[in-house]
Parts: structure tokens; sequence; C-alpha cells
């Protein structure tokens, strides 16, 4: 029963790290109910309750939490804790809660529910309703009707919710059914029209219309069976560029699409074009620490070597690029950039269990490719990856180490704080001085072509007041073409939408422009005034997404020329011109920034601190893409033979 | 020269994953300057503006970007494109804009910057200004007078900003000194109080400050070099659980502090107390559809058998289950819950360039365990995982995948959509119906403790309006103790707070309370009317964020009995007494929602969509916990030797 286990997990030096799935001496008081328990539940129940004159319906059992005091008792001296279970049964279409002691076997309570409200649905009742429909003369006649094939056919079941009826409810369940011809995927395959209540407690339709025929959708291109598919490739192909002030730079990126057998482009370059870090003690000593890491230190110049196993997992390859002395002098770099697959995710799955006579288990695990650089400027390491996924989707994560910037202070104990000290006591006499991160990326989308636009689609509230609807709301989407640069300045998180670039002049089969939108993070707006100077000249922060008309020139949200800058020369200036951005090429700049509240964990050297986004197909492909493909095999790694 | 390179990432049927760094006929119009072409554009700067006259400083160098339409031209025929570098020279004290075509090795143009703002800092000019301290006779006195020992100093560049100076500015660099004795961790012991500014040009101090004397934080407890070090364990301690209902619980989970040589604990318990999905069609067939997947058709009970292999990698470990039949027999559940290591990240790292004669780089790999299940209602497979980091993060994952519902419609394209079809047409008669997903968590932390309290921590914008300082605002927090439940349910993503529960009774070395905060993701907002049913129903949805004192009976957001519920036994209900939640056992509640406006990607089945969030210990220990660890060894993989 490796179930009722602790688990302790420990790593030691010099020895590898492993997973303990070690035996306690006694269980612990929130172990789930053995077999013998569940058993003797049963046992206990239908004893009082016998079958022969009762209809009795487990629809929970599990345990009855101890009193938290008895669990922590437990857990500093083992002192045993009550061990009851709790059990919710349909008892002659009463509901009945009943607590049992398992140790003394005794049943402790059996009080009746009458409140509103049904428990969890059996599977079995749901199986069993589930079959109504074929017995039902009148569901027969609507299939023939169709001209669909019943040894086709197969239901659903669905919980009904309320809507504000006031008469005593029964417990119904209302039932869809669907085509599983040619398809294990019965989902997409509805026959519509047709609604059917069920009560569950006598077992029988008690509500049957048949209101009107929708051609049921075709079989074609649902199965996601691999024994009924040929795999394809699944397929990136993309170059990774050094720049010394922009770093790594990812560009004419494509993937193969299988539908069409060609590549299809994607980005065009995306790099981090800048990163802004203002410190927020408005003190002599510390006031001009607001820096701007890219334009002023370079962040290609600022990439370190990467170490083998640490930096990269044992089966990365490496990649050396060159930086540039002051005196224009080459000097390598080795290991700039390290590239390898990462394993432990799940592509896609499904578990199918309604179809009868039929288990269905279909799980592509996921292998992705990251490209990974780190950027030390000074104290800070900054580890940035690019996580390019089989689906299509593009993952940029940054992750925050290293050092915090300390100010060092006469204090050793929060309780000799006195007045604002900008930063959290980390140590004795060591402020971590209160900071954000804002990187921004360029993010030049050439989505199936060069001229783009970038869509906005929001959600909105509709009310329901005629009557029409047994809901009051729902909401729906609109879509707006943005138009120009003015208009795409979009501060995120405080209205529900998604961004996409889409081409406009490329369409799926069923007509949705092709397109790839932002999953973005939590999003972190500037606090500094904006007349600042900071500001003025980290103006790229005021919005969280910016989209351009490409410009050749435009590289550099914060400038060319970053150090003492007057914010002249930002995004911020250059969309002023309201330039169109409709069917043009067109540049997405994104920002992900971080509020940096210094906590001791930070120190002396802090725990990654990772955050990102996504850049996700969105009606690209006419279907999921990697439907076909197969899990990669196992990976025999060096000196392994294939488990 | 790998760099120059395309990659490819493919993989294929029954073959193992590869990546295929493969060399093209042709360079990318994109492949970084080569070493032997930043020799020509040194030679041929060099030439027009000799050393022996002229005093030359590369600032950058780089590609001059291509024209887009030429590189896309190279990407479908291979034709060339032009190769020009882009320099910006510091040449006699001006800056200068030099474009060399590298082909006819010509200088094209060669003009002067006159605008604000300056290069990126060479990293050789910040070398030689950091060295001017030591021998400037001010600095060597001040750090007599703090009686430190000059040797065991080091300095650190930083650059200046711009606060709305009108007179034409120099290149200056900032300077701060640092203790590097009895540690490496320069950065953390910091020589504050002396102002120091070194002209770049001239390479000389031109303002030195001595303003106050703070004392240097200590070196205990700065070291981070693994050769300096000993190893301790890293470890958490927590029982994997299992209910019909809720599916996965983790209960008193503990982490070992390195510290105090003892385990404390962070949560008795965290699960998934409900799952939220209304539909956004009011129509007859579908107004319905709002399912609470937990309490209707029992998560738990949802649990579907993992794939070795596939739903986890070849290294995991299984654990079964029980669930129990409506007539109260129990069976088996195989492979239901699975746990294990994840490599490939890192824990830490630090690179440290700034200490003259040492190289010093850092860095710990990450192995993380990982606890996954799959829930599969219906249609929808959800991937649940619960990571714990050996940091003392722990990161709940969500992924969907699995199938969207569908509506057939009689429409085989968009142009033929008339009206609002509450969904998108993902292929031909199948509308995706929008729809969300609302997961709300029950963590029920015990931060070193039963009683705890929830500390929210404002950033607030401080403008300066009294000259006090050169920047006219900055941030800072102030920290509430929440008083009530009612005082605790909050909406994310309208100001910016960090959100943590602490022990007040039990504080660090430096007077901060221990804790543990909320890292959460982009946040999403119901859209249904609160007075319409479903909303009523899934009332818990209304905040992101609530906190009641802990009650043994209040598990489950949505009520007990959640099929056909009224709403009159939620999270939102018990929440209006108003209870106190200050220095108590308390309960965090989180919702994790995503609104999903379906795309063709999702059919016919969806590739993975997650989210997640973080429990991260903010000043819960000392210092960084895992300081000391070493990197796990390489894994050695079943059949393998160790690399």
């Amino acid at each position: 029963m490796k179930l009722f286990l602790h688990l302790f997990f420990f790593f030691f030096c010099f020895l590898q790290a492993a997973v303990s799935i070690a035996p306690l001496q006694s269980t612990h008081p929130f172990d789930p109910l053995t077999k013998q328990e569940i058993t003797l539940i049963q046992t206990i129940i239908l004893n009082k309750y016998p079958t022969k004159r009762n209809h009795v319906k487990f629809h929970y059992v599990g345990l009855d939490d101890p009193d938290k005091a008895t669990v922590l008792e437990w857990v500093s001296t083992g002192a045993p804790t009550t061990r009851n279970a709790f059990v919710i049964a349909i008892i002659n279409s009463q509901v009945h809660e009943l607590t049992i002691n398992l140790r003394s076997s005794r049943l402790l309570s059996d009080n009746i529910h009458t409140g509103n409200g049904f428990p969890t649905l059996t599977v079995d009742e749901q199986s069993d309703a589930l079959q109504l429909p074929f017995k039902h003369r009148p569901f027969v006649e609507s299939i023939k009707k169709r001209g669909l094939n019943l040894s086709e056919v197969v239901c659903s079941g669905f919980t009904v919710g309320w809507y504000g009826e006031t008469q005593s409810s029964k417990r119904v369940l209302r039932i869809e059914c669907f085509m599983k011809e040619e398809t294990a995927n019965i989902y997409v395959r509805p026959i519509n029209g047709i609604t059917i209540v069920a009560d569950l407690e006598q077992m029988e339709i008690i509500e049957y219309h048949d209101n009107a025929v929708e051609p049921v959708p075709k079989a074609e291109n649902t199965e996601y069976r691999a024994s009924h598919l040929k795999p394809p490739w699944g397929n990136w192909k993309f170059h990774i560029g050094y720049d010394v002030r922009a770093g790594v730079i990812i560009s004419t990126a494509s993937i193969y699409d299988p539908e069409v057998h060609k590549s299809r482009s994607v980005l065009y370059r995306g790099y981090i074009s800048e990163l802004f870090v203002p410190y927020q003690d408005p003190t002599e000593e510390w006031y001009y620490k607001t820096f701007f890491d890219a334009g002023e230190f370079g962040f290609g110049q600022s990439v370190v070597s990467l170490e083998p196993f640490n930096d990269c997992p044992p089966h990365a390859q490496f990649l050396d690029s060159y930086v540039v002395g002051r005196d224009g002098t080459p000097q390598l770099l080795h290991n700039a950039i390290c590239v390898f697959e990462q394993y432990g995710g799940i592509s896609w799955r499904h578990t199918e269990t309604g179809i009868p006579n039929q288990e269905i288990r279909e799980v592509r695990s996921d292998v992705t490719l990251i490209v990974r650089s780190v950027v030390t400027v000074g104290n800070y390491d900054n580890v940035l990856d690019w996580e390019f996924k089989t689906s299509g989707s593009i993952k940029p994560t940054i992750s925050l180490s290293g050092m915090l910037e300390i100010k060092a202070v006469d204090i050793t104990h929060k309780d000799e704080i006195k007045g604002d000290q900008h930063g959290t006591l980390v140590s004795e006499n060591s402020i971590g001085v209160y900071h954000d991160h804002y990187y921004i990326y360029h993010l030049d989308f050439d989505i199936d072509g060069v001229d783009n636009s970038f869509v906005k689609t929001n959600m909105k509230t509709v009310e329901v007041n005629d009557q029409s609807s047994k809901r009051k709301s729902y909401w729906t989407t609109s879509s707006e073409v943005v138009k120009t640069e003015s208009d795409a300045k979009i501060k995120l998180g405080f209205s529900p939408s998604e961004l996409a670039v889409v081409n406009p002049n490329k369409k799926t089969s069923t007509g949705n422009e092709v397109g790839y939108r932002l999953v973005p993070n939590a999003a972190a707006h500037p606090l500094l005034t904006d007349d600042d100077f900071p500001q003025t000249r980290g103006a790229f922060t005021n919005y969280n997404v910016w989209v351009t008309p490409y410009n050749r020139t435009e590289k550099w949200a914060g400038g060319l020329y970053v150090d003492q800058s007057h914010g002249d020369d930002t995004l911020a200036v250059w969309t002023k011109q309201q330039r169109g951005i409709e069917n043009k090429d067109i540049v997405l700049w994104y920002v992900v920034g971080i509020h940096h509240v210094p906590c001791q964990e930070d120190f002396p050297i802090m725990p990654l601190l990772s955050t990102g986004f996504e850049l996700r197909p969105t009606n690209f492909f006419e279907r999921n893409p990697v439907l076909k493909t197969l899990s990669p095999g196992i990976v025999k790694g060096p000196g392994c033979k294939k488990p």
C-alpha cells in the first residue's frame, strides 16, 4: 500500500538525488481509507439498512478528518488519533450523513440532510442513466429521422445546475448523445437538438424533446488514437544569433505544418530589448540607481560562460560567441549559449471511459527545446530561456538569481527601524533595497507572411433581460483590429481580453485568420510618477504591450544611447507618431515586470525567481498540430542502455 | 563555429527525440560577426583613425541588420544579402556611428552623434575606473578612518542616470566599494557613506565625498562558494493523501531548516476544493452547462490511471488508491498518482567577475519533486501537479488537455455566421463554446505553528516635492495585518501588493515575521452577473483570494451538496460572518481562473494549456536555505553508467 506512506524528499552531498518512499511506524492520520476499512463501512451501513428491505447508494465515502490538534499531536509524538469515516448515502431516496468509528466499528451518527443540493453523483448511476435513451422509443425515432446508426450512438451525462426553481427538485441528469462512428472522439460529434432529462432515483426519462436537427460534425480529422494515425514530424526551424547589446536573438523561426507539408513563418526576430531596474531609495547614495542593463552595460557583453551539468543538463549542446574589447579585438566567450531538450511534461492526453466496452487512453509525452543563456550584470544573474514546443508554442522564461544590492545601515533588528529604510532588513546591518525589474521583449512576428494585424478580443458580459434564457448573463467576445500604434498601448490586468497577432490575408478553411496570441503572466505597472526622470527614460514600461510598424532602426526600447539619456528616443516617443499598424509588418513589444520586495531568503544569494509568458498558436493551424505525433522514445543518455 | 548554424528541432516516430545542429550551405544573414569580421572592422576603423594620432574606443560592434525583404528572400531562395557592420566608437571624445560593408571591406558611413545619451560602457573602461579609488588619497583615508584593510577592498561601477541636468554632461561612472574580506560575496558588504564619481574620458575622479560612516555588514553567513561550505540536507516531508471528492491531498508538509536542524511546518493541508466550469451559451440546449466538477462528479472519483513513461517520466514512482462503488465496494485504481524528480533547472547561481584575479562561478542545478495526478471529467483532462522545491517553494500547476465541448451547427465557414454563436468555429459544423475554468485551492497554512496572520503588503507611490532628492518619486510598502475574513477578500491585479501568511509569534533574528507568500499568476475575474444563478452557486470566484479561520467542516468552497445547490453553503456565505483571522489558525483560498476562447488548435484534442502559482518562503528562513547544498549528482537512469 504505497499510498499510505510518508514521502521524504532529500538530497545529499555528492550522492545522487533520490526519492525515498519510506514506510512509517504508524499510519498517518490522513491516510486514505484502506480497502479493509471501506469494506467495514459497507458492512456496518448495510447491517443497519439491509438491502433486502432498503435501497442504499454510497455517494461519498471518505475520511472524517480528525481534529487538527490531535493530528499535530500525532506529528510530534505519534499519539493515536481518532479514525472515523464520513459517508453520504442515499437510502430510500433520503440523503443520509453517517459517521463511523473505524476502530470500534461503531456507527456514531446517522443524520438526514434536508437542505438544498444533492451529493456527488455515483459513476454507476450515470452509467445506468446513459443506457435509458436506447430503450426510449422517441429517441430511437429521432436517431432514425437523422439517418444515423443507433449502434454507433453513445451518450454522456451532464449535471443540470439550478436556475431559481422553487419547487423541490428531483435528482436529475441531462443526457446528450454523440456518434462514435469512425472516431473515438465522441465529444466533437454531438447529436444536437435533442433534450433528454433522466430522473436518477426512478431511473427513467422524465423529459424528452426533439427540437431541431443540426448536422453532426464530420469524423474526419478527429481521431486521436495512435493506432489510427500516421505520425508526421514536428519541427521548429530557427536561428540563434548573438549581439553584444541584445545577447541571444532568435530569428526567422518557422514551424513545420504537417497538414500543408511546409514550414510557416512565425517570428522574424525576438530578443530582450532592454532591462530597466529602478531602485526605490531617494537618498543621496541611492537615488541615481535606475539602471538600464542592456543599453548601459550590454546584455550580450554581460553574457557569462555556462557551466555544463549545472547551468544546463548533461545532454545540452553549447555554443560559443565573440565579444569585442575596447580596442576592437574579438574575445572568445566559451559556452555562451546552451540548447537542450526537456522532458517530464505531457503534450496532450485523454482517457475515455464513456464508450461502453472500450477503454481508451492516449497520452503523448512532451519534449521541448530550450535555448538558455545567463546574463550577469554585476550582482544579478538573469537566466534567460526560450522554449520551443512541438505544439507551436514559444515560451520565454526569465529567472532571477545572484545577489541583492545591499545598503549598509546601523540597524541589527527590525525594532530599531525608524522611518522608511526603503527595503527589508535581510540580515544584520543589511537592507535589501526595494526595486523593480522590467524586461521588454521585441517580438517581430511574421505570421505566415510579413503583413500582420494586431487584434484585441475583449470579453464582455451580456445581460439577459428578456426571459429568453434561464440564465441572467453570459459572456461573449468582440474583436477589434487595432488601427494605429496609439491604440495598441495596453495596460494588462484591468479588463479581460485576448491579444493576438494575425495575418488577415491568410485564413483557415473555416475562415479564421491565422494567428498567435500572447498569454501573459501577472502584469506589473510602474509606480514612479510619469514626470520623474527615470520614468521618462524608462517610459516603455508605461504599458505592458505596444505594437509598432516594423522599422529597422527601432530596436532599443530605451533608445540607442541610454547611458545618461534624456528619454527622447524611447518606444514611448516613437509611438506618438500614430502610425498605422493594420495589415502591415508589425512588431509587438511586451514588458515582463517584477516588483521586488527583498526577503531574507534572497540573502546572501537568491534562489531562482521565475516568470514567463507564452506565444501560442491560435487558429494558426487547422487543428492540433501534434495530434498525429507519437511520444518521443525513451532517451538513451550517455552510457545507458534503453530501459 | 557552432553558433553560426541553423538549429533544427524535430522528432520522429519511434526514434528518440534529437536535437540536430546542422551546418547550412550558406551562412544565415543574422549570423553574428565572426572573429575574422571583427578583426576586419577593427582594421578598417583604425586605418582611418590610427591610434598613434587618435584615441579610439569601440563601444558597440555588431551586425547592421540587412533589410527584412532581403533576409526573407534569402530564407526562400538563398539569394545573398548585404553584410554590413554597425559600430559605435568614441574617437577623440566624440561619438561616431560607422557602417562598414564587410564584403567589400569599405567604410560606408561615419557620422557623429550629437544628441543626448552615451553608448554602452566598455568592460575595459569600467575596470580601469574601478582602480582609481585606490590611488585617490581621500579614499585611502576614508578606508583607514573606518579601520578597514585596503587590500580587502574591491570596487564596482554604477551608471548615473539623468536627473534633469541641463548643462552638457560628461561620461561618468559612480563607484561604490565593498569588502571581500572573509567572503566572495562583495555585494552584501558595502562600504556605504562614500560618494565617488569618475570621469570615463579623462579617467579620473571628479567628485568625492565621505558623508557618513555606516558599519560594514558582517561576512558571516554570506559565503556561497561550495569549497567554503559544509553541505547540509535539503528535505521536504509531507503526506500524499487521496479522497474520492478532492483527489490528491497534500498534508502536514514541513521542510527541514538547516540552521536549526529541525523540520518546520508549512502547509497543514492543500487540495483543490472545487472546479467551476460555466459555459457561456444561454440557449436552451446549453444554458444549464455550469459544472462543478469536484462537487458534482468527484475529483478523486474522476482520477484516471496514469500511463508510465508518458504521463510521468521513466523514473517516476506510482501510488494506487481506492474508489468506492455505488454499493459501497472498494475498487482499486491503479497508478492513481505518480511522484518524480525533475531536472534541468537551476537552483541558484552567480558568476563573479568583479574581484581582480579571481573568477568565481558557483551554480547549483535544481532538482524538484513533483506529485502528479490526472482528473478526467468526461471530455476534459486536468493534469494537476504539486511541485516541491528544495528552496522551500511549493508550485502547484494546472494543465488542461482533452476535448472541448462542441456544439453542432449548420455552418461550415465563418462567413456564414449570423449572430452570436457563443464560441469559435473550430471545424466544419463545430462551435467550441466559450467557457471558464475556475479552480479553487484550499491552502491551510500552519507556518511554524497553528496560529498565523494574513498580511497584505501594499506598494504605493511616494512623491518627493521638497527637493530632498533628485528623484520626484519612489515606491515603498505598507503592511496591513488583515483582521477579519471580510477584509481578506481580494481581487488580484488591480493594485500592487504582496500577500503573505505569517506567524506573528515567530520572528527571525532580525525581527521579521516568518512567512510564506503567494506569487499568483494572471488573475481571471468572473464575467457573470452577481445575481445570476450559476454565479451565486459559484460565488467563491467573486474574489481571487479569501482567508477564513480554520473550521474542520469548511472544506468545499461550493458547499457540501453541490449538485443542484442554491449557493447557500459557499465560501462567499461563510465569510459573511466577519470572523477574526488575526493570529488564528487560518486557511487561504486561492482561485486560479482561465477564460477559454477555443481555437482550432484545441480541436479535436487540445495540447496542454498550463497555469500555476508559487507559495514561496518569505522571511521564513534566516537566509537562502539551499546556500550550502551542492548540485545533485548526475542521475544514473535505469541501465546507465554514470556519465
